[in-house]
């Protein structure tokens, strides 16, 4: 069953792999309806270009029809349709003969990975190129070049989802993944499947204490526009949140902390990685890269960290061809997957519990403790009078846990079986 | 005279060490009178069976009047009167033939310490059993066996001791110690005997500014108990208290932590072992194990640490035969006596002092510094100068002889001739 | 143009050498004359002898004309006239002739530094004496000694001297050095002449935020009288402050901390420190020697540190003749003078900025982002987006600086570009 779900994950990354997404256009329109046949919750949101947004105003709407370079010797080469990558994100048309010198101008490889073809773009400034791998390039023979590139920039809209799955509190928890990456599979594939997959397991759960949202966006703008629609309820009510990024593969654990970096969110997943990940590494805010560069910016400030396999920028297929589907894997999604829900599972139990009795309460007459006190009585109930303990009202679950060093998700029975026998209580609003 | 009082300490503890105590009965009665003698103001008090107490309620009575085995060959064993842990405590009444095959499942021993008889209780299950050492055991044939056990367990009452020293000011040191234990010595007449002594050395001083409050009670349910009767008395005045308890012994000393870990008493206990046995050892709340798990419960939590020397359930001894009158000394009670001692002379002095005047005072109009200046000169004052330097009202004399890195016990003397020039002052309530 | 500060310093320091100085008298006016003239705004004060300050009063002034011995050979040594530490400070007038047995308990010298006069005073208890070369005192033969001092020790004035330049703000950096000290060069004239050069540095910036406060005052009583006069203001105004002294040398630097350790002069000095000079030897308050002594002291608590080259009482010419000329030097003075500049920029820029944008700005559209994102882009921008992501507001530059692992002064920079594009704002009154 659990490994059903890495592969149904990754059936979803196959799917998703050759659309050419981009910050708009229909690529990522196609993208999210595929997500929202998997998450009936899930609404498409269509924002007009040039829609401000803090200091930012929504992209022109950019489409591509083909794009490719034909050789002195007549083949075509750095074909959009043999891979999206080849073409600079947000070329403008182009429909010219040249010498290789003029063409080289537009060209972008790697020398160092002479296989991949990087991934570049120029949102922001109107240009065009293509992106080929260095082997090819060197290939190349002086002569006329012709380039063609038939694209649309104009005004249009920018595409995105998101879903909210109601709980009892309004408490939130947030997941943002971003929907602009044209055919790799790591970053960013592995975020809106993984996405896809806890939305899905929370949806089936009886009873959600917390509201989750998911936002699945274009980087950066997608991000921005989101948030400026609804700065004052996110600030409101977040109380942790994750920007799900390349996490994937199956290489060492990473996290990245929260600018503040102590936070509820920081709290449960360094606690989740070190219990069940202790090799994982730890990525200052000063590192990040992704979307929590908005989360977390003053003036939003939310408790937003990335639990991350492979981090961007630290892999060497990050931003290249290479990082395609045999990069990620049904085992790599899944336990990723796995940590995300220890950390929920943790978030949805995550009280401050209170003792109900001043001194520890009679456990034997319970049936929790042994009758008999021998010089070993006690230690199998440790973790049940520890909780009792350190229950003053003042310390949620994740400090308790730490505080009395066990891992959170093996102390949630003993929460429940507490709270049940009516030893601990909760003090906060229902 | 030092030695002596280790001396007098020892021989109250031979004096009770033959005593059969348990939660309640007789033996507890003549132990506290035994005690009450020592310290006139201890009062004794005798609490109904079956009176609630938080969550608990107190037990019946047990008395015993014999309690043996006669063996196949006629031979009396596990004699009550040769030894009182022969004796699974609150065993209900028994007479009764067995074969060996019955007996064994009422038996009790250590095989990897086969000379000790095992320390077993069984309070709040009825049950019967023998506690013998492995080597007897192993000794036993088969047969038919007769067991006898002459115990009342009847509605009765508990009986507990408090003796109350009262000081200049209301806030108050607490030290309790337990009263249950049959014949072990370091655990437990270590901690009643210094209680003792500690009771006697205070009555004695011409001026107490503190409080000092005293607590003999049966373990657990008589601090419970205790507790359920001054729980808003006990939580408005007492600023440090002391479990008393394995302190009799002369290996390395340990010291437990109350829950919150940084209150007055852990603060001063700390220091004293810092600067008077280096060497001892820290264990922290998770290692509790005495009445501090209810006096430093969530609902109660007060400042309550151990100063001992062989933790309990960390020495070979613990809760059986061979923790014994050879396991503690003269010495090995007196040096203990002597590290409270230092604790509450620390603890009457233990002021926020004030400088009196903005800048440095002129020392040396008052005789407490050198005229002539040379290169050295200073050094001797320094202790006189880093007081007046850090007595800016927000720092106690603990805080500020760690800050100047001196044993606090050495700064008392320079603290009273500063307060006797005028030089500080003291702005809390006399 | 640098070298030439350093220079003229050093210049200073040659003029100021030879003047006779002490806690009062002729020789502490000339001084405060001297620097007058170098810093207009320099303000001479005469306090009358027996003014009480604080738990002290102003000392009588004291001046000597001439003070020797005569050797019974006739010869004249120990004279006033070559050397004035030849004399102790505050010597009462002789003319006596006695036996070198009497004379001997008169004479101070340094066995383990045979060619050095120690520096000795007696301020506070009338005695005289002298002080010479241990080699002069072995030489000295059996004998009748004829002692000549002509001093006067009589109510007229302590004098001392300070300067206010006053910025935009009240907020104020307090300078204090003192002018006590006969002729040493470290210890102390490296003080008065480096704060000489910050004031008239200052004096020439086109615009300070903050206002600046130069106290030159005999060690002690002077800084305690001054206090006395300005204790409500100091207290309300001095944000940063820094006892100049022990800074002309080339040797290890070194600072000593404030009483409280983190004040903002700590924290400045501390940052400045580490990252231009980071084999810096620090010291704790508890080292201290100068007059930090009364500035930090309880009731006075001002945020004062130094920042040293050799520490006082940590080198070996320290307090006595052979702190001489050579023991400072151009390069000395001017690497001291550039850390205490270092340490005023970062001062007057040491805001708590705050973004004025949620999310990220957009960088590129101003110029400051590379338009063309690829593998790397973004490393160059490092700085302002690090800056603008840790600017909420809570931080100052001080210590977003620290968060992001850059030299203050390197942000500086920054900093105005981005409140220039409007990107950061300061919400604190101008």
């Amino acid at each position: 069953m659990d490994s059903t779900i890495g592969e149904q994950m990754y059936g979803w990354a196959k799917d998703l792999f050759p659309i050419p997404r981009s910050l708009t256009g229909d690529g990522v329109r196609d993208t999210l309806h595929y997500l929202q046949e998997r998450i009936p919750q899930l609404e498409i949101h269509e924002v007009p270009s040039h829609t401000p947004a803090f200091d930012w105003s929504t992209p022109d709407e950019w489409n591509v029809d083909e794009a490719y370079i034909i050789t002195p010797d007549g083949e075509k080469i750095a074909d959009y349709h043999d891979h999206n990558l080849h073409l600079v994100g947000y070329s403008v048309p182009v429909e010219k003969t040249m010498s290789l010198e003029t063409l080289q101008e537009h060209l972008h490889s790697i020398p160092e990975q002479p296989t991949a073809i990087p991934y570049v773009t120029s949102y922001y400034q109107r240009r065009w190129g293509f992106c080929l791998t260095h082997r090819q390039r060197e290939a190349l023979v002086p002569g006329e070049y012709r380039v063609v590139i038939r694209s649309r920039i104009e005004p249009g809209y920018m595409t995105y989802g998101d879903a909210v799955l109601p709980g009892r509190q309004r408490d939130e928890v947030l997941f943002s993944t971003y929907v602009c990456h044209p055919s790799m599979a790591n970053n960013e594939l592995s975020g809106p499947v993984i996405a896809t997959a806890l939305a899905r397991w929370l949806h089936e759960l009886d009873d959600r204490r917390l509201t989750y949202r998911f936002v699945f966006v274009p980087e950066t703008i997608g991000a921005i526009y989101y948030i400026s629609q609804h700065l004052e309820a996110l600030r409101k009510h977040v109380i942790a949140g994750f920007q799900l990024t390349c996490c994937g593969d199956t290489r060492t654990y990473s996290m990245i902390h929260s600018r503040r970096g102590n936070t509820l969110a920081d709290r449960v997943a360094r606690h989740v990685m070190q219990r069940h990940t202790p090799e994982f590494e730890t990525y200052s805010f000063l590192d990040r890269g992704s979307d929590e560069r908005q989360f977390c910016s003053p003036g939003v400030d939310l408790p937003v960290v990335s639990i991350m396999r492979s981090k961007y920028r630290e892999y060497p297929e990050y931003h290249t061809s290479l990082d395609d589907l045999s990069l990620i894997s049904p085992r790599g999604l899944h336990e990723s997957l796995q940590l995300y829900k220890r950390c929920l599972r943790i978030l949805e139990k995550n009280h401050r519990p209170q003792a109900c009795f001043p001194c520890e309460p009679q456990l034997g007459r319970r049936g929790l403790y042994p009758t008999l006190s021998t010089r070993n009585s006690g230690q199998t109930v440790r973790n049940i009078k520890n909780l009792l303990t350190y229950a003053d009202g003042t310390r949620d679950l994740l400090e308790i846990a730490e505080t009395i060093d066990v891992a959170c998700v093996d102390l949630l029975e003993t929460f429940e079986t507490l709270l049940d026998n009516n030893l601990l209580q909760i003090n906060e609003p229902a």
